[in-house]
């Protein structure tokens, strides 16, 4: 697959996965809506089937996704590292697109927000303890769990033409839509679960160029942890996983 | 498959789509019910299973039961134009027998109901911001995600027949009601997330003629944009499909 | 498959579908768990997942685990009027079976209970308002959605030895599983979804013989509602499917 | 397979099923998290998950993770005894890895929990009524059947290899997930269902052994409760299994 398809593959996908990911936050967070105050279950489900949405429309590309995903399949020796560009700017340039359609969908409900300062926490993850080293810790070991699973599952195997994807099938994609609502319930509790550079980095950028009534800050002082804490647990996963008798 | 085969399919899953639709929003608004007050994941988690009830059903036909949808298979080449007709009146008199079906399930606690004019929401979508220009972008946003899925997720192929259908299975039609529990989580917030012209106009007539007491206004007025919302979503999510690598 | 064999699985399946299914009120209405107000979704998805187990357990047997299924099949010409002896002694003896060992789970909680006049609703169904001809015809709406959808899911095919079951595999059983979670929450609000005949009677028999603390009436007025509701919902879906083209 | 492979898979597994187990209840019950106050279906969802996640990745040693699992299947004659003590081992001190993961995770929340005392329920299980014996009921019951829906399932036949497995698939896994998202929300009102020595054990002994800030008693008297009632539930499973006639 060449880098033009990966990236529109990539792009399509994490729109999707953006679009109802900041979707049902702005929904539970936002106070003229029909979901307000829906809890952090209704959150979990809403980013888990995000992900299985994302993840079928990027079927061909392999459905990564996710920077966290590609960079730990890479690490595994189970992606190329050549395409890994094409990869990572399809998924940081439709987290971007993605977060756009999400305000639009929710236009009017962000310009009658009566409290607009807290609208950062619909694009941008953040911390409930503010501690940057902790909070690293945090990401990294959620997407360590997010992509040694991948890696092992049975549902997560390569696809025929050698990309790796999730069996290729609805199963597959259902089956890390369940993990990522597991992991949203039992380790999103204190940074809010980015586990994905792009989902948070792109939508962090569209909020700070989107004319959002209000807006505070997009607090770029913490934007590397969603980053790099992400970016560490999925390579460690990879290198990891080839440590494993299976692997070999 | 003839005309008369293709209406009585899609009418029976879009009533048994309605039937459970309508029912949830019912539990949830009325007073009497052991569901009340139940909240938005209950509504959409009721709403995905009764699309996986319906879809089942509506097997035979391959599954629309709802007009988006069968316009966005049209568009897409992925469904006979000369077929549509039967389609959209199979599935619009389906959800006026599935709303009818649903007040009768809920007769008493219509009757006992202590705010008696609220209850167009039970049935039909209404804004919970009216401004119907943003309200028609939301829908058509929410759709084109829908029937974009649709049209790329592996689990919704053609059948065997050529019919556009979900896999043919129990896992595609458990696939799709996730994607509208997510959509609903998600993208619902606004509007209700109609998604189906038929979901909204049947249930609205239903209401304009059902004996409910105390009933208030259908909103004649607002009934044109989860109509025009939905359509051009789904037509859109077509013909973007046409235009991508894979399809051609 | 002789009738010891129905009546052996029919009556484990049964026992762990109301084990589980009145244990799941029990964590909601008893105040002294961890459960306690849990909500509606949470005894949707309790019952659901309840029909899941005991369906798994009574595959054998073709997995009625409800007589209106059982009757219904039989109204279809899917399963032998000789059998539904076997079928119904099975379920309704597991029932009163699931119903003791639920209360034996939550026994220190029903002895510490202060209110335990309203325990019933544990055991038995009952109707939030109570109209005995519109609450049976609640009961025949959604047993009949229930029943049809076992009759014409591709999830649901009969067996290799003839005796209808789900698919024979797990995703027929968790098909049929969420089907229940959505009838709950969307037909369950005005009389908690009975929709089986020996769901009710059993436990109800079971709620009449215990030495439950300060227990009260087990309502026999009512008891034929949620039998012969089911039963009616299950026969006529039975009948409606002989009619339909492709059942022909 | 050998010792150490059992030991190192089981360990990966149920260090991943207890990381979620307890990262879910710690979300929920610590008060500077995005969870907090989520309720009894989030932490039965996660749960549920996080034995999705952990089947997953133990796939290779069958996907026990759980002590009453593996002796059930030894009784029922589906697992050599010779195996268990690697089972076990792995188990045990994978579940302790795990717990000590979560605190890791959830390290400043633990740091600023203003009701530190009552942090031992995020690691370890208790009785909401304590009654040792009756207490131990509640958990027999309970694993009785997760064991017997295993043995039972047609999702849980054994693997190629002959070791035990839930059909060596998403598919199996998701159905266990499902069935202890059941039991937790029908079975777990009373004791938290522990259902597994391990995942109590392990965390009590993390709970001990952590620097966690103000922290109460392990409650030692207790801790035999979820061991000897889940190992007799599961034994008395596989017994009871071998009574059967398709066992025969």
């Amino acid at each position: 697959m060449n880098f033009g398809e990966i990236f529109l593959w990539e792009m399509l996908g994490t729109a999707a996965l953006i679009l109802l990911g900041v979707g049902v936050v702005a929904n539970v967070v936002l106070k003229q809506t029909l979901g307000s105050g829906g809890g952090w279950l209704l959150i979990n489900f809403g980013w888990g089937f995000a992900v299985f949405v994302g993840a079928s429309i990027a079927n061909p590309s392999g459905a990564h996704i996710n920077p966290a995903v590609t960079l730990g399949l890479a690490a595994a020796d189970k992606a190329e590292w050549a395409d890994v560009p094409a990869y990572l700017l399809g998924q940081l340039v439709g987290a971007f697109i993605g977060a756009v359609l999400a305000w639009l969908t929710y236009k009017l409900q962000f310009d009658t927000h009566d409290e607009p300062a807290n609208t950062r926490g619909i694009f941008a993850t953040g911390p409930t303890v503010p501690n940057y080293a902790w909070n690293t810790v945090t990401e990294v070991i959620a997407t360590f769990a997010l992509v040694f699973w991948i890696l092992l599952s049975p549902a997560a195997g390569p696809g025929d033409d050698g990309v790796p994807t999730f069996g290729n099938s609805a199963l597959g994609y259902a089956a890390v839509a369940f993990v990522v609502v597991g992991i949203g319930g039992s380790l999103g509790g204190p940074t809010g679960y980015a586990i994905n550079p792009a989902r948070d980095l792109g939508p962090r950028i569209a909020y700070a160029l989107l004319p959002i009534k209000g807006k505070g800050s997009p607090d770029w002082n913490y934007s590397w942890v969603p980053i790099v804490g992400p970016v560490v647990g999925g390579v460690l996963a990879g290198l990891v996983y080839l440590l494993l008798p299976a692997a070999s």
